[in-house]
């Protein structure tokens, strides 16, 4: 079993990343891109942002979210675009790669699979012992660190 | 104006490559990755194997085709994922990026915008100097070679 984990809540705009073992949070953060960036420069910025942290924590694991289909299908192949880039990323870096639907995670964390977003927030702070910061965490961050909580709890019941 | 040209026909089994100039196409491939692979290592050979192809060719600019839905949204996800991948690794490298539609494709290489698959690549074949292959030439190939001829078109035109 892998001991230390990289959880990502995929997205473009909005990366969440999360670095944990099994004694909590090591480090999370909100890699936020900039809108009046061309695309592919948000996608240069996720990528090395991702590289960055993979280099600095040195996981062993990859767990991020599956990517389902929303009514707004322009901003789901961007967003996929942008899970290739994090993929690639931890494939180069070695890392294995285990994949979470959302239903999943929400049943991990809460035991229940229709939980809203506070919900989730809620459990996530019981669940796991965060690092203090001065700034507020943002809710892609959290989520990154639900995949993360659902990642160990697989592994544990395997 | 760029001298020279990466152009791709993006996908997920198959990645269509080509390196043009005015003069003609200087090399063209096609990146086919092996079904059975996980996901990730797929990803991971399309960006190897551009990253080498951009090192040794060494483009100014990348021209690739825009993805729209269709009714494999399963698919045009994966596509999307290796797309990111071959932003990213042009971005990386420094190439200017310049994205083309199918239709815009369509009509700079026959003057029609619905040119079925053969007569596409009976135009291209007849627009460009092709270098000589042993082995039959893929309609992904084609395809890149078409979103080159695209570009080169519409940089002479602006």
């Amino acid at each position: 079993m892998a001991s230390r984990i990289l959880a990502i809540d995929p997205g473009f705009d909005r990366v969440g990343v999360a670095i944990l073992d099994e004694k909590g949070v090591l480090f999370s953060c909100c890699i936020e891109t900039n809108r009046k960036l061309p695309h592919e420069e948000r996608l240069l910025m996720i990528g090395k942002e991702l590289g960055g942290i993979i280099k600095k924590w040195k996981p062993q694991d990859l767990a991020i979210e599956n990517l389902f289909f929303n009514q707004n299908t322009t901003n789901a192949l961007k967003v996929a675009e942008a899970r290739g880039v994090i993929l690639y990323e931890a494939a180069l870096a070695g890392l294995e790669i285990y994949e979470y639907g959302p239903q999943a995670i929400k049943i991990a964390v809460t035991g229940y699979g229709k939980a809203d977003k506070l919900q989730m927030g809620n459990m996530v702070k019981k669940l796991v012992s965060l690092p203090k910061t001065s700034s507020k965490r943002l809710d892609d961050e959290l989520d990154a660190i639900a995949v993360g909580i659902t990642h160990l709890a697989t592994q544990k019941s395997i």
